[in-house]
C-alpha cells in the first residue's frame, strides 16, 4: 500500500497538471470516433448508476438501501486493479444490484464528510439512507482508512453487509 | 409550447410517483442484460461529457469555456424530441466540442441559480468560465425563458454564440 502512494500522487499531480492546460486536440484525434463515456466507467456495466451525489442521496432515502460511493481516477493504476476485482466479483455486483445504490465519482463533491481522513484515490464510502457518512466502516489500512486493494474483496463484501445490518438494526 | 407544460407536469408527478415507490424487479427483468448507461444519454455520443456540476464547473474554469447545462428527463416527451434535434445537429454538436464544456442532468442540483424561472424540464443554462449563470440569455418562451423545442435549434446555435461573444469581450 504504502509504495503505492508515491504512484497515486504522481498520478494525482500529472492529471491536476494536464486538467489546468488549454485542451489540445489535433485534427487527427478530432477524426476518431470515440467510445461513448459510460456512467458505470467500468466498475460494472450491469449496475444501475446514480450520476451526482444529490441523485445518489435521494434515492437512497427514496428506496431505503443504504449508498455506496467510489472515488477514482481513471489513470490511476491502483482504481483500475481495484476496479477490475470489483467488476469481476460477481457476490459484490450481486449484492450492490440488489441492497444498494451506487455512485463512482472522479471529481470530489463539496461535501467534507465523504472525504473523513482525506481525499485520495481509491476510496469507498457508505451513506445510510439517513444520510450519515459511515465513517466507521473502513477498510485495512491505518493510514487511508477507506482504501481497498484488489486483495481486499472478502473484506469489502463484509463491510457491504455491515452496512446492511446497521440498517436494520439502527432504523 | 403551452399545450405541452400538462403533459411535462405529468410526466413529472408519474416519475416522482414511481421515485417513492421501493425497486421491484422481477426474476425475469433480472435475467435481461441491461444497456450499459451513458453519460451522453443520447444527447451526443462524441461529445465529452462532464458527470456532475462541480466537475463542469472545473473544466470551464480551467479550459476558460462557456458551461452548457441541459436539464431533461428520459421520460419526457418534450426533452425526448429537443434530444434528437440537439443531437442530429451538426453544427451544434461542432460547436459544443470545440468550444463549450456539456453537462446533462436528470436530477435538479442544489444550486438556485441554474433554476431562475423554476424547474422544468427541458431547459438550457449557460454558465460562463466566472461561475455566473447567463441568465439573459434565453429561448423564445416568456413563461418558461431557458425552455427550447425542436424548432428552435438555430435559436440554441445563436445563444452559444452569444455566450461565447460575451467570453471574449467581458473577460
Amino acid at each position: 500500500m504504502l509504495k503505492g502512494l508515491l504512484s497515486v500522487l504522481l498520478v494525482l499531480a500529472a492529471l491536476s497538471s494536464a486538467m489546468g492546460k488549454p485542451e489540445k486536440t489535433t485534427p487527427k484525434e478530432k477524426k476518431e470516433k470515440r467510445i461513448p463515456q459510460t456512467l458505470s466507467r467500468g466498475w460494472g456495466d450491469q449496475l444501475i448508476w446514480a450520476q451526482t451525489y444529490e441523485e445518489a442521496l435521494f434515492w437512497s432515502r427514496s428506496k431505503n438501501k443504504p449508498l455506496m460511493v467510489i472515488f477514482h481516477l481513471e489513470d490511476c493504476p491502483h482504481s483500475q486493479s481495484l476496479k477490475k476485482a470489483f467488476a469481476e466479483d460477481k457476490d459484490i455486483q450481486k449484492l450492490v444490484d440488489e441492497e444498494f445504490v451506487i455512485l463512482n465519482l472522479v471529481y470530489e463533491t463539496t461535501d467534507k464528510h465523504l472525504s473523513p481522513d482525506g481525499q485520495y484515490v481509491p476510496r469507498i464510502l457508505f451513506v445510510d439512507p439517513s444520510m450519515t457518512v459511515r465513517a466507521d466502516i473502513t477498510g485495512r489500512y491505518s493510514n487511508r482508512m477507506y482504501a481497498y486493494e484488489p486483495a481486499d474483496m472478502k473484506l469489502l463484501l463484509s463491510n457491504m453487509q455491515r452496512a446492511l445490518k446497521f440498517l436494520k438494526t439502527e432504523l
